[in-house]
């Protein structure tokens, strides 16, 4: 029943030699590459008004003073995206075959830094799942807010959310390509709509009014919220809280083999188009705020403490987006297109999680493959999905929203530093890389990707710097962490495939098998369990464990009669454990006959109803267990099919058998 | 590790042969039998004022007009406890052997019947372990009330005392006796000291002025605690909340073959011994209460609906007993003894769930020898205490716990209900016995069981009609369902041994016997496999699947070298499943040769450490799972020890190892 579920759910399986069918057309790969990118716009610019709104004088909100440098660091960011999105372009040429920041690093600067790059990409996508999700779910509860009631409702919804994703993925990634291009472009759609109707409207006598103020007077009133002098830290940490908009810009680069034939072109077009929309509508957006005075609404619940303003841990009530639609929209005959756009904008946040299930799955297959990944991450299941890597990126991101509380602001302050970690490390492995090949123009190239490599080192500089008490200090903990495990995988796999290898291998030959059965009884099991053990081996003894002196008397008694020579064994057990006489037994034929092989065939009742399983002893599996890490000794259980119950007639209460199974 | 955090817990095991020495002296049987009983005076009283306090005016509380019935309703059960004691000294001789009311009932009314009582006993301890351990904690939150200020606070402290009891009694019976000795004879001695001076200050002056008015005011402010006329109902219910003092007395009955011989007459008088001292602390306390007008301290917090109250689901802050030794001792130079007091009565009550925990495991061993509850309950553990019935009732009792927030009145409300079924059964159960028997003066036997039968018979429709929607609705349906799961078990059990009857068995001669290994690679692992496939069979296959076409061609070109003769076969499996392919050519075998045996053989790593565990696959399991229920099938590991990673040196960072292991 639970597999029929799976095949609903998830559908029928694919073969392998349907693999090439699953590559993706320019436009459809825009919308599963790039959701992630493009929906950072819905909280990017959000995310450097709320720092900059720290150095705000709340007791006149209305002038908004410090707002004016919303503008340079918009622009300043706006100058990195090109800057970095030119340095990956050169990536998408040179890494045919994907080129990941653990491949570029590792390929350049060895297996070391590659593995580092590698932790930070699957922090990354991790954090990626989180808050896109989160963010999704803000938009939903803006246009919405009876929708943040109860604390634990938005947590619901992320988990729901997340969920969604993931079945989606577990189906496979042609299906989901066209699942996710509706919201991808209905998203940049709308978003066009509220740019040209925004620009149009504040050109023409100013957006519409929108009870900001009384809202904002909320946060007034905690004593938290003190101003803090708009300083050069402050302003680096407005600009560190914008490079959000930068995080997914890396996507297509990873992912070129999943582009139609020629990949490194058509990944070259879609980047220079996702980049272009990126830009486009990130400066129009923070164009509009800043022209209209917008800001995102905020409200101080009582008891948020001192260090949560501080470390910018404020949470939006209501988006920026939301608020810049309210006052575009309401009061026009267009005023429904406030919810067309929340709409949309929910759904590409929620789905731009996907750019982290094609990622970190693949990934994990490749760090797999070079073995320092679990090897089950390499599994591809029947829908041509690597399952297990999908299963993975959703649980770790579920724990992630759980921990957090749903929080975007405070999942973000993690986010973008591990980000441009593997910006940094890809685009300098870039710099080796064109000095080793030295192709036509190879100077052009080392330029534009030093200069990426400059810029992003620099700001994740800046990220470390301001946000390290604010949650940086976490990643920062974690890198070196995930390191030291996969280096630890790795060690295993070599040592396994050391203590494996045939060379010099000369197998024992002539071990004496000891066959041993465990005869809790005489039943019509226990003959099953003989015949087997008899017809594995010549050398059978069957053990007794003595417990029960009324249930050995019996055994005894009718032992000849159906032992066909098998000779019968008691062991005492005064302590009355039915696993510890067996291991004693073996531990004393191991140490007289150290080059034996034992086989203990244990007879084992399997009942058809799941409950019955529980009303049978399981000394085989405690035995099985013990035994398990003996070298020389394999544990056989000899099933014996039961019929369900209700196939074997019994009248109730009848008198006490005579013949009773044990154990 | 686990092994010796067990011994270093529970002790060193006691072998078969010294059980008869874990016998009870009959003042160690006092304190383990008797602590349930004694130890629901700290409460009984409680909830009868709880009960009559509903029908208090709270405009003028300090009057406490209805308290007058207080009297009365303690004296009706005052005698009603004489009578269920001597019914039951009847019950400790006739039945030398335990006679618990599972056994009479069976006994005289048939097995039925006695499922019946074997239901309402197996709940009726579960309660008396959530019972007693809440109360415990009451008294404990009663002295230092800062222990009340976070909800969840009682729900751990509960939850450690019933792991504290679970310990005790996986240690063996001798030594928890002497444990508990102490609380329960410091309790009595306690109690005797408050009524003596309570008494004492009372005649003389009356006992000191403590500030329950100003308490109780609170509950008034709550619009949910209207006054209740006090009608017939409300009498009834104040007597049936009451009844609780009569739990426990039947636990000497059960208990029997634990005292020391001659075990009868050592019972019998020490039942009259708890019987004497219970009726005295029972009517002492009440009789306290009502001469010096004193009552629990109930504070409703906002938001207790109107059932909660109706149905008396209303909560004491500070128990009756703690208020009457606050009256009794404060402002005097004994006024430390307080604490004393407070301190034996949590003792005691934490420890009277003890009596649950000798008579359910030892009830639960009788249904399993009946084949009426799992064969495990009858197993007797290392220390000869029957471990998995005290694991069974630690576990039953902390849900409850848990589902009713660690509430001593809600809990209470489910209690009586199955105490006084089980009275009414073993005690008709006893008429029954007499009359059939006929000894000398059966007829006085008779007689003192009639009445006993038929007041708790009373008793029991009393406690159904007052507090059905109060809780006894969930035991009255509970006993049916729980009557209905043992004689399922017990269907199963002879279903089973019918089927492995020996009479007309002839078993199957001359099955041809397959072996198949699995080979996913060609390493050390594999050729262990094989060798013991060719040990057990001079007919085997090797089969290997392919999902890996460069793997699959290693392996082509190797097998010749290391395959010894073995054929070599290679399923296709088109959608990359490592086990349905198997599954396929079983079932093809299985078509063709429908008597065949079947062995397969898979390789299997096994690492040292724990985690390395989860970097091999566990193809094996799952196949042995799919397998499992097939007839005729047989899935055998061959592990292949692999050495801790300290041991195995290898240079890190190495290229690719060219033999990998898979699966």
């Amino acid at each position: 029943m639970a597999f029929s579920l799976k095949r609903l759910l998830v559908g029928q399986p694919i073969a392998t030699d349907r693999a090439h069918h699953q590559r993706l057309p320019k436009v459809i790969a825009l919308a599963v590459f790039a959701s992630d990118a493009l929906s950072s716009t819905a909280y990017a610019t959000e995310e450097i008004l709320l720092a900059l709104m720290l150095t705000v004088s709340f007791t006149a909100p209305e002038t908004l003073q410090n707002l004016h440098t919303l503008l340079p660091v918009g622009l300043g960011i706006g100058a990195l995206l090109v800057i970095v999105a030119l340095s990956y372009r050169q990536t998408v040429y040179a890494y045919p075959q994907g080129g990941g920041a653990y491949l570029v690093a590792k390929e350049n600067f060895g297996q070391q830094t590659g593995l580092v790059a590698a932790a930070a990409l699957l922090i990354d996508y991790v954090l990626t799942v989180a808050v896109s999700v989160a963010a999704g779910v803000a938009a939903l509860t803006s246009a919405f807010p009876h929708l943040q009631g109860h604390a634990s409702s938005v947590i619901y919804l992320c988990l729901m959310f997340i969920a969604l994703i993931t079945l989606l993925n577990l189906r496979g990634m042609k299906e989901s390509g066209t699942v996710f291009a509706i919201p991808t472009y209905g998203f940049l759609l709308s978003m066009v709509a509220l740019l040209v109707y925004g620009f149009y409207r504040q050109q023409n006598g100013g957006l519409g009014d929108y009870s900001v103020l009384q809202h904002q007077q909320q946060a007034i009133s905690n004593p938290a919220y003190q101003t803090h002098q708009l300083g050069f830290f402050m302003l680096l940490r407005a600009f560190a809280s914008g490079c959000t908009a930068l995080t997914g810009i890396e996507a297509i680069s990873d992912g070129v083999p999943a582009f139609q034939p020629p990949e490194s072109r058509n990944a070259a077009i879609t980047l220079g188009w996702m980049a272009t929309i990126l830009v486009t509508l990130f400066l129009g957006i923070t164009a509009l705020a800043y022209m209209s005075n917008s800001q995102p609404i905020v409200a101080l619940a009582e008891g948020t403490s001192q260090f949560a303003v501080e470390h910018n841990h404020i949470e939006s009530t209501e988006t920026l987006l939301s608020v810049l639609a309210h006052r575009t929209f309401d009061g026009t005959s267009a005023a429904w297109f406030y919810f067309v756009l929340q709409m949309f904008t929910t759904a590409i946040l929620v789905l731009a999680a996907n750019t982290a299930y094609a990622d970190f799955p693949r990934l994990s297959m490749v760090l797999a493959r070079d073995r320092y990944m679990p090897r089950q991450m390499a599994n591809i299941g029947d829908r041509l999905a690597f399952n297990n890597g999908i299963i993975a990126l959703a649980l770790c991101s579920a724990v992630l929203i759980v921990i957090f509380r749903g929080s975007v602001t405070r999942i973000i302050s993690l986010y973008a530093l591990g980000v441009f970690l593997s910006f940094t490390l890809s685009q300098s492995g870039m710099v080796l890389h064109w000095r080793k090949l030295r192709p036509p123009n190879w100077k052009l190239n080392v330029a534009v990707n030093a200069i990426g490599a400059t810029a992003t080192f620099i700001v994740m500089c800046i990220i470390l710097y301001t946000k390290f008490k604010g949650g940086a200090w976490m990643v920062a903990a974690a890198i070196p962490i995930i390191v030291m495990g996969l280096r630890k995988i790795n060690a295993h796999y070599r040592s396994v495939a050391q203590q494996l290898s045939l060379e010099n291998y000369r197998p024992m030959q002539g071990r004496r098998h000891f066959v041993f059965v465990l005869v809790p009884d005489i039943h019509r099991g226990v003959i099953a369990a003989l015949q087997y053990a008899r017809s594995i081996s010549p050398d059978v003894q069957a053990l007794h464990i003595s417990i029960d002196q009324a249930r050995e008397k019996r055994l005894r008694e009718k032992w000849t009669l159906y032992s066909r020579g098998v000779p019968l064994e008691m062991l005492p057990s005064p302590y009355r454990s039915l696993v510890d006489p067996v291991v004693d037994h073996i531990t004393q034929i191991q140490k007289e006959e150290p080059r034996s092989l034992i086989t203990i065939v244990i007879p084992e009742f399997v009942p058809r109803e799941w409950w019955a399983k529980l009303l049978h002893g399981h000394a085989g599996l405690l035995l099985a267990l013990r035994l398990h890490e003996r070298e020389g000794v394999v544990v056989t259980n000899v099933p014996y099919i039961l019929k369900p119950l209700a196939d074997a007639p019994g009248q109730e209460f009848a008198p006490e058998p005579q013949t009773t199974p044990s154990h």
